[in-house]
């Protein structure tokens, strides 16, 4: 295939909260591939706040950037030339391109997307590493029981919102938190909330005391900091508290201090740390059961995209202030060509 | 019985640590016994860190103290005089008699004491509460296993000797965190400790990083603080941290911060709240158990006794210090009349 590949590249680790200026760009011609390999060409590239702690070069993450370099990011893609044995043109996947329009894969860490589950964009939200975060962290860790009350913050961001509606279809009560009133409306509205706290609106730890006036039950916790400080003063007693998301400190060089422990020796509470890759071989059950309750109009969500590759480097700094609402995700190319 | 009764009463509220003018004392008549009670002579008052909590006041504890008021406590005791059906004269027991050569007792939360299973003063220390908090907290919320790395903070104090000295007979590796060389040569050659770090020499987090080669899989915690960040840089995958002790903030006006708690997601780690009130249904295994250790001699301990009740306000203010090595406990009386 001939033509060029325009990509977004990284110029230099953030100081702080992401600028355009920590971006830049460029445009190379269309890569082929080898023998055991396939082009795709990205159709959704998915923006995800661990991005900004890759983006600081610290030993966190396998990948590491220098100035030029491609982005690195997760994306829906169709496959356009194989000559692997086990994809062909035609198919999508969800693959990791990076911010780029085209890229060869050698099919690892590959997955195959089948577009009559769902759109072929949940394959990166719901449907994705963000929902099975969600999903397996409430059913695995938080294991909420009916009549718990279960407080979820980023309610209604990807993970936040597969945590909240996975653990009201498990029979809990669910508060979210969330920044501002029109996400908390919705969140109410339509993810079948029982309430949902506007953390830039008054005292936090009082609003949640009212909401919750049984005291939490079950925290899944994406952005730590003050957030949570608010929470573990109204737990119940015998709390679980998972810990997923710490989106505010992965814009600090220095990590900052934790909440104060005591309440949690109160409460008989429990702690626990989440990361995804220990539940991968959940995936197909996330598929199945969420997949399930999309098609029975169960379970909502909701996208935010950016139109044009061009556009990436400015969502992803919206996304690190908060400013979008649900799955934030840049649109690359048609889902059909 | 006639006679006059020391006592040693509340003066006010420590500012910070607490110091010999936060305390008075006087001399009052021996209380009589009415039917149903039982008046005791205190033999050894017990000394623990959370009575500077009671001391503020707060809303934490039941008890409430005015000027003047006789300062709440555990002691060993024996009965000189009964009108209770269920004890008689002669016997020794656990009561809360405060800090007081005498008191009468309708005996609620009373003990009764055996002393052919070990010396009666164990009844406060090893074989008491702190013992069944190290015990309790050790079989059921550490759950350590043969070739876990187990630290514990405290670690020649009772709660922690209790805690180290049943993961050791557990088949765990055990690492104490003590104050000063003494205590940590005490922990390795009578506790039977692998290693024993010394909190106040060299940087704690390396040097833990030192003695537990293979990570932290089990922290026993007595003291949070800066302790508790060094432990929390040196988990291995799967750790689980008991918080029972926070010892620093209980001289404290306002909780400090907490640890960042990103590294307990990067392990995969449980902190868990342990409160010995849900473990007293332990009570009689932690006897027949850790009863059977120090018999076979299996199990060791040590108290720091202060002599005659004059001497508890100077006892308790080097407790809160750090400068006990061992059971903190003041003699009152002699152990027979």
């Amino acid at each position: 295939m001939s033509g060029t590949n325009k990509r977004i590249t990284f110029a230099r680790s953030p100081q702080g909260l992401p600028t355009l200026e920590d971006f830049g760009a460029d445009e190379v011609a269309i890569p082929k591939p080898a023998n055991g390999e396939f082009l795709s060409r990205s159709i959704y590239l998915s923006l995800d706040p661990y991005y900004r702690n890759v983006m600081k070069n610290s030993q966190i993450y396998q990948d590491r950037l220098a100035a030029g370099d491609v982005m690195v990011g997760e994306t829906v893609a169709q496959i356009v030339e194989s000559k692997h044995p086990d994809y062909k043109a035609g198919e999508y996947v969800a693959v990791r391109n990076g911010w780029q329009q085209y890229a060869v894969s050698k099919g690892d860490g590959v997955r195959r997307i089948d577009p009559a589950v769902a759109p072929i964009s949940t394959a990166l939200g719901v449907l994705g590493m963000p929902g099975l975060t969600g999903f397996a962290g409430t059913i695995s860790l938080g294991e909420p029981k009916p009549g718990d009350t279960f407080v979820v913050s980023a309610a209604t961001g990807p993970v936040g919102s597969t945590a909240g509606q996975t653990a009201r279809l498990m029979g809990a009560r669910v508060v979210g938190i969330a920044g501002g009133k029109e996400k908390c409306d919705y969140a109410v509205r339509e993810l079948g909330y029982a309430a949902c706290v506007n953390y830039k609106e008054g005292d936090l730890a009082a609003n949640l005391k009212t909401a919750c006036p049984n005291g939490i039950d079950v925290y899944f916790d994406n952005v730590a900091g003050d957030t949570l400080v608010a929470v573990i003063k109204n737990l119940a007693l015998g709390a679980r508290i998972i810990l997923c998301g710490m989106i505010e400190a992965y814009s600090m060089d220095k990590p900052p201090a934790g909440p104060w422990l005591g309440p949690i020796v109160g409460a008989r509470a429990i702690m626990k740390g989440l990361v995804v890759y220990d539940h991968v071989a959940m995936q197909p059950r996330l598929q199945r059961t969420v997949g399930g309750w999309i098609q029975s109009g169960q379970f909502k969500y909701r996208e935010d995209i950016a139109e044009g590759i061009e556009k990436a480097p400015q969502a992803f700094c919206d996304l690190m202030r908060g400013k979008n609402f649900g799955k934030s995700l840049v649109r690359i190319g048609p889902d059909k060509v």
